[in-house]
């Protein structure tokens, strides 16, 4: 196989740490071999450290950051129920999408591309609507908001809803504290902070959020995503559930090594730093960011396309002269933004100058 | 990571070919990487050749084989829709669950463990429940049960009703021809006969079941495995629905290369030719198959493990001193079955011997 080599600087999958991809080639050992259950755990309690959380229920679901997505909703969702879901992006809106796919009775609360939610408007959301689950992204990847979400837990339980938080883009990017922010479900990727390959989406559920689960008299729409069958093979049951995707698992529990080697605070540093330098550069070229300065996004930079050039033209050449993806604008925003991921192994100081060295030949 | 040797002789995943572990380490490209289009498009191709198919709709589904189960029967039924699902093991019980879960009205036909359905009782079942899905299971790996097929689609469409198959443990072991059979929608998973990972699940819906589900008015209750969408992305819009697992995508091309060079008939030749040694091996030894004579399937062997021998103490020394991993039954034969796979690069003459004479020193 001849794969030409890419800088990987778009929104996702950053390049994975060449000792990810080294563990991705060991040999396979069996879905309930001892030595894998092992694996399994410490999987399990690294994701726990990253995620900052004591959650039982934490795993990672065989499938990417999507499948996360349709896991949380669909265990935390009962038919006809209420879900609030706070959309201002892509992402946003396919959370909605999927709560209605799952039976959820959905209320969009919907903001402005580039900018966050202003809490009082979400309280008046939970105020009107009296929803069982609020749903909301915490890292919007189609306009490189950070949503803030510390108080929003707290808000939350005060109107009895669950908070479900999209975290896909922020896990080991930025701070994330699931149990001090009193987040009730949870779900990300791992082609992102993590700095490994596409096809995993870390999950975890709050003893709330499971109590709510158990207490379903209906099943869970989907067997492949119910957490509860899921915990049978992830928790000490050990019980057949689906066969776990081994080499996936080994790059995963690499990959988590490797976040806490570095240590969470000096991982979000770095991406911070990185970031900055990188807004620097763009804005010193002239470009400006979609995304409203007080809710920008260390792990991606949304930046508009100067009138007159062509999104594909310039994209094209970065690819075949220097070896560079970048990627562009969802759904409103198609041909009128770049979007420049600087995350995991591939925030470093080095490929912000690559890019922007790059970035101004195409536009000169 | 010192992960153990393991020799894994087992229900799946099978030990894949050093290349497919190999191209797994491969750096990554971008979902929308005009390289990785390419990847993608061969990879299909392949799927095709060796699904024996023109179905336009075939493609890997970014999860294991249970995530292809819930593909094709999410897609196909509608809620309250009749569905007849044909189960003589644990499979078959899976995919009348999933049915449920998916709103379908499901009626299971009931088989003996170990003996194959005839076409008799499948008519019948057409005939009095009018189902518009009958669902059955090709090669079951709870009772290693070969289910002859090749004349049930033609059976089904007499009934006004899809066939969809369950081929997980069959595609590239034993023959296999979804056109030539008149199959309106497979899965499988990649850790078998194709020797890579586990992690992906080829699907392929026939012309027929893709005018059924483009003619649906209520939603797939699930985004993520929703064809049509996945379609936007795997056909010509390249479309972004999800981010590929992309060392997954590479593992699935070099292992469908890997199948092609073989060549179809001569891989099913081998699978077979193993099997009848390592049957007659284990016959000689006292063992008893449970899969009726006239339906054993050459991927797998569920032989009943001898009165006053237990089931653990054997196959953990079999892991242990031997590095070899065999299977243990599924629900009502769990301690009473081993189930022994020669699937993809693990079916070979010396596995055989090499398993045999480990059995025969824990037996003795």
């Amino acid at each position: 196989m001849a794969i030409p080599h890419r800088l990987l600087l778009g929104p996702g999958p950053s390049p994975p740490h060449p000792r990810v991809l080294q563990a991705q080639a060991q040999p396979l050992l069996g879905h309930l071999d001892p030595a894998f259950l092992e694996i399994m755990n410490e999987t399990q309690t690294m994701l726990r450290s990253v995620l900052q959380t004591r959650n039982a229920y934490t795993l990672p679901v065989s499938g990417t950051g999507m499948a996360g997505m349709e896991c949380v909703v669909a265990n935390l969702i009962k038919p006809a129920e209420r879900m609030v879901v706070c959309s201002a992006g892509f992402f946003g809106d396919r959370m909605a999408n999927i709560a209605q796919r799952a039976g959820a009775n959905v209320t969009v609360v919907s903001g402005e591309w580039g900018d966050c939610f202003d809490l009082n408007k979400i309280e008046e959301a939970l105020k009107n609507r009296r929803p069982k689950v609020l749903g909301i992204v915490h890292a919007e990847t189609s306009t490189g908001v950070l949503q803030p979400i510390d108080q929003l837990g707290e808000l939350c339980h005060r109107y009895e809803a669950l908070l479900a938080v999209d975290a896909v883009t922020s896990l080991a990017t930025a701070p994330l504290d699931v149990d001090g922010w009193q987040i009730d479900a949870l779900y990300s990727g791992t082609q992102k902070g993590l700095g490994c390959p596409p096809g995993l989406a870390p999950v975890t559920f709050s003893e709330r959020a499971v109590e709510k689960i158990q207490q379903r008299k209906t099943l869970v729409q989907s067997y492949y995503l119910d957490v509860v069958e899921l915990m049978k093979y992830w928790g000490s049951d050990r019980a057949y559930h689906h066969t776990a995707p081994i080499s996936s698992v080994y790059a995963l529990q690499e990959g988590l090594k490797i976040v806490l080697e570095e240590g969470l605070q000096p991982r979000w540093d770095r991406h911070r730093q990185n970031w900055a330098t990188l807004k620097a550069g763009l804005q010193g070229m002239g470009l400006n960011y979609l995304t409203k300065e007080h809710c920008q996004l260390p792990a991606l930079s949304a930046v508009k396309i100067p009138d007159g050039v062509d999104d594909m033209t310039v994209r094209k050449r970065l690819l075949t002269e220097f070896g560079i993806e970048i990627g562009g604008g969802l759904g409103q925003f198609k041909g009128k933004l770049w979007r420049i991921g600087l995350m995991g192994y591939g925030s470093t100081a080095e490929n912000v100058h690559t890019l922007l060295s790059a970035l101004k030949n195409c536009l000169s």
